[in-house]
């Protein structure tokens, strides 16, 4: 509703930053400690899903997304609302279009919802083909990521949502350098608690992101052939056997097989009932591996709970699994054995297997831990 | 639990018989009218998906369908259970093959639930084509009426669940009616108020079921590709939104384009919020007659909730609006005008645009009737 002002005028827009405020103070109580980039990245916020809940808080994500080193933009109609959606069909497809021809690097969702389903058709891909961005979202967002690869080879993000993370009271540290890395090309390699995990020491297309949405493109044009991939998933609010029946549907159209890893995020806020009677989602993950002869990894930091890495859809990476943990390897790199720990104590844990030959230390806290380059 | 005695000891039989016998008392206080066939239709009972919640009420089911003119036999696995399975995997893909080798003429499911897609690559199909019978069930059951069809060709009937309909304490005498017509070949006509309906006077394979039944063989090799169809669809538990995205998926994968006719059935429980903001059942049919240029027919009597007619799945049928009702043409027949009425006054309403020339008199209560040829 607000955060640019040449759409409002002067009475509306006074009263919307004042709202916007009191959100606003109480978000600024958590600092961000991240030295400032000096160049900022232009980000264009986009809403191609659900309308915004509570508009004001776009402000919000504004200001931290400036804080963390980006230049924001945000479309004319990311604040609009046509029934439950950001705005209607048409204008949802063409805000596609304007970020395109916009200068900023990188596009975002505000958030999820419900709504890119009923614009796939109307998106201009020759012209996103022509204006190549890094785009960025989840959750809903994964009908884009995946009809992108699809329609123009063009690999992307799925990560947080501006406006569910960054215009939240309480931002997540690591979702957000996470993020900026990731966006500045700095990730290199994530690695993660995974106890049931398949040994594994491969190399393969990262796609997929949230599962009902992913399977709701299965049979169209915008459902990306992917062989020889690493399939990860995630979702929300699906009883376990709402999750098998879509694994199922993966295994039996074929689209499991082509796959070298399936990896498993988050699956949350489901209800097991009496009448489950011992089925749940540890059940689906043993009748998933008496289906397939493929590495199951379980553990992935990433859905719609409290932690969601940043991934790239479409690029060729590497995953590894030791000892209770996984590696996943975003960009190959060398360097000697000193530069795996970096200055700030992260430790650089590189799947050494796959990309070189340095000495490792097993991590203290190893969740979710990311490597990076050095800041630029 | 009970129901065949081979299978329990004498303790446990009575004590379930006991068990049975109080509900089965109850349920008797609402007796058939229906006059009893002379010759009984053998009827197999399988559980291919979840497990029974009463497995007493299977007795009743069984009661019920013998006084319907049935001679119902029931699988050994029918009452058993795994997890919140009938039974394992394979027992329950197993129990296809031993109904395909009885001599009962129908086979027919205890319930619905989920577990049908777990064994799609287990059924032995082939068996199953040599030993046609006539399946029916819904709900889950879409699965095997659509797998059929594609992997033999041949047609299954969608209608009750023996447990579900016939167990229950209650017994829709109109369900019952309209079923043991269709399963002795006297339906000929469904006439139903379809106030939003297009106006359409169509042949056409009639096929479909439970929408995310239907939707998650999109892919797969067990949906059945089929031209100039009649698709019927319902589903329950399910948010417009969620409709919505599956009538996309069917519509981005081609499969609404090839069709004749699409039939809403009934949606059931599921629950609008205030951020739906207007959106709802009413917009999601708006919406798809603004992306399709096919004629929608909505009132079908068929659904998760009071009623569920019985109708053929893989069979030619014809399909006919006019004055806010619809003709659902099950079977084409020729007759003169005195018999448009039965003699127990239900109107045999007969499309008859499609099939005579008959004249006919509008029903008076035009719910759902079921005209039929005259009992054998």
């Amino acid at each position: 509703m607000v955060s640019n002002p040449k759409r409002q005028d002067s009475n509306q827009l006074e009263q919307l930053v004042n709202d916007a405020q009191i959100l606003f103070d109480e978000a600024d109580d958590v600092p961000f400690t991240r030295e400032p980039y000096e160049n900022a990245l232009g980000l264009y916020l986009i809403s191609p899903s659900g309308a915004l809940i509570e508009p004001e808080r776009l402000v919000i994500a504004e200001h931290k997304l400036t804080t963390l080193g980006f230049d924001v933009r945000i479309d004319k109609a990311a604040d609009s609302r046509y029934m439950r959606f950001a705005a209607t069909d048409k204008e949802r497809a063409k805000a596609f279009s304007r970020a395109a021809k916009d200068d900023a690097s990188i596009v975002m969702a505000t958030r999820g919802g419900y709504g890119l389903s009923r614009i796939l058709h109307h998106i201009d891909w020759k012209l996103l083909e022509k204006n190549p961005k890094v785009y960025v979202g989840y959750s809903d967002f994964t009908a884009f990521n995946l009809a992108l690869l699809a329609k123009t080879g063009l690999p992307s993000f799925t990560g947080p949502n501006a406006v569910g993370d960054f215009g939240a009271d309480m931002v997540d540290d690591l979702i957000a350098d996470i993020f900026v890395e990731a966006m500045r090309g700095e990730l290199e390699i994530l690695s993660f608690i995974a106890e049931d995990a398949d040994s594994v020491d491969e190399e393969g297309i990262l796609w997929g992101g949230n599962l009902a949405v992913l399977c709701s493109l299965i049979g169209t044009p915008y459902l990306p052939k992917i062989k020889k991939g690493i399939l990860f998933l995630e979702d929300v609010n699906e009883h376990p056997y709402r999750v098998e029946r879509m694994l199922i549907q993966l295994l039996h159209a074929g689209i499991l097989s082509k796959q070298k890893a399936i990896v498993f995020g988050e699956f949350s806020d489901y209800k097991l009932t009496k009448f489950d009677n011992g089925y749940d989602m540890a059940e689906v993950i043993r009748w998933l591996r008496s289906e397939v002869n493929i590495p199951v990894i379980t553990g992935l930091p990433y859905g719609h709970g409290e932690m969601r890495v940043t991934l790239p859809i479409g690029k060729k990476v590497g995953i590894a699994t030791e000892d209770g943990m996984a590696y996943l390897v975003i960009d190959k790199h060398e360097h000697d054995v000193e530069t795996h720990t970096d200055n700030q104590g992260v430790y650089l844990n590189c799947g050494c297997s796959l990309v070189c030959q340095g000495k490792h230390e097993t991590p203290s806290k190893p969740e979710a831990k990311a490597s990076k380059k050095n800041k630029k």
